[in-house]
């Protein structure tokens, strides 16, 4: 796939205009999953993060935008989305490097780093469990090339002592996060998303440490809308929700502080 | 440990009283646990039912109370547990078969047989993790000498095709008890159970399914208690609790169907 025109992209508001990001019309488009990942991090000045598989870098440009003084690096496989990052960096004011690579082949120079913060929002399907996606960079983005497990190894591996693993999935995917972090990361605490009160959690943030041993921790969940039902007229999103994706708050009183 | 005597026992009412069980004053005492576990069972009439570790039968009992002409199998690993669970049977007018036997040296008679529905309510301690209990039957009820992953392997062989497991559980062995499930049971459901809403989960009520291939899903929380804290004058349980308990309910709306 050669790199996007700028007839095939679009530029959308984060953050409540805090970022304006270059997405692809018919690829992978980031929505509210890249924003709560990045609300979910305890960075602060000067801590260094990495996303792997960073896309056209919402998430990490978010983070970027709530912590100054960040210094991130982005890995994607794909050219096309690599560009778009760098693009997106230059043109938020973000300094972040872009690296691209296949994340379980990492060039030398950034396998002998190491990140206080490891953030993903891996793929949600399994290749071959969906019908082909038309777009051959939206079949990457939301396919399954590269196993979970092994997404859990290379941040494990990437982390400094005590960094963290911040990483958004399908909820049903939560047995197999679990059983990668076994023996390579501690601490973990598990943040259900639901879109209403009552509804199962269609999605999860996993948080867990390098070296971590505390319990386990199974989180009351973050209810993305309020009432009982979709309602057509305008945004449903509860406030805690809203100050992260319009306000570009931190998400607090979850996880483990 | 020889059997308990009439003086070291006290007789509590469950379900509303439609339950009057005997309970050691000073051993392993049942509490909500064993309600709720028993009320998460979609048995119904002419089902077979193993419970493993059934100590002196408060789940077991409450789920043939609720569910009747089910065929009830018990297994106590302890003499005066296992005494206590007849006794309570025979009080109770249920024709529950109890079994004195460690989980993992099953008679071969039952060995022979497979269950409807398996459901365990194993000790939430790990031995030696916590200081010894002053009275040893309590301690063996509270420790972990058969680890939780022979639990769950014993419950899989002992499912007929198509069969459930419902275990309680403490929320920080869920990776654990995932972990146990891979290649033996499948569509696992996790209902987390918390104190109050927006508290994490302190336990968890896990559903498997022998021969399941459905997608792992992580429920809503059930809520135990309303109110944001403790109120000294009465009982503060949530209706959906409360029905539970207090009228012998089945727990709906949660679980898949």
């Amino acid at each position: 796939m050669s790199l996007f025109a700028d007839s095939d992209l679009t530029c959308n508001d984060f953050l409540g205009g805090r970022r304006r990001l270059l997405q692809p019309r018919a690829g992978y488009r980031a929505g509210v999953d890249p924003v709560l990942l990045a609300a979910s991090v305890p960075a602060t000045c000067s801590h260094t993060v990495l996303e792997l598989g960073c896309g056209a870098g919402a998430a990490i440009l978010c983070l970027m935008a709530r912590v100054p003084d960040l210094q991130g690096v982005g890995v994607e496989l794909q050219p096309a989305y690599a560009d778009l990052a760098r693009r997106n960096a230059a043109a938020n004011d973000a300094q972040l490097q872009v690296v691209e690579a296949d994340l379980c082949a990492l060039p030398s120079e950034l396998k002998q780093q190491q990140f206080d913060h490891v953030i993903a929002n891996p793929p949600y399907y399994l290749t071959g469990a969906h019908s082909p996606a038309s777009d051959t960079g939206r079949s990457v983005a939301l396919g399954e090339d590269t196993p979970l497990e092994a997404w859990i190894d290379v941040a494990a591996k990437r982390l400094a002592p005590r960094g963290y693993l911040h990483m958004i999935q399908k909820a049903d995917r939560l047995p197999d996060m679990l059983a990668a972090c076994a023996g390579r990361l501690g601490s973990a605490e598990v943040l259900p998303l639901a879109a209403r009160t009552g509804r199962p959690a269609e999605l999860v943030i996993l948080r867990a440490r390098k070296g971590g041993r505390a319990a386990f921790r199974l989180l009351a969940p973050l209810i993305l809308h309020a009432g009982d039902r979709h309602e057509k007229d305008g945004e449903s999103y509860t406030k805690q929700v809203s100050a992260v994706l319009r306000d570009g708050a931190a998400l607090t009183g979850f996880f483990n502080q």
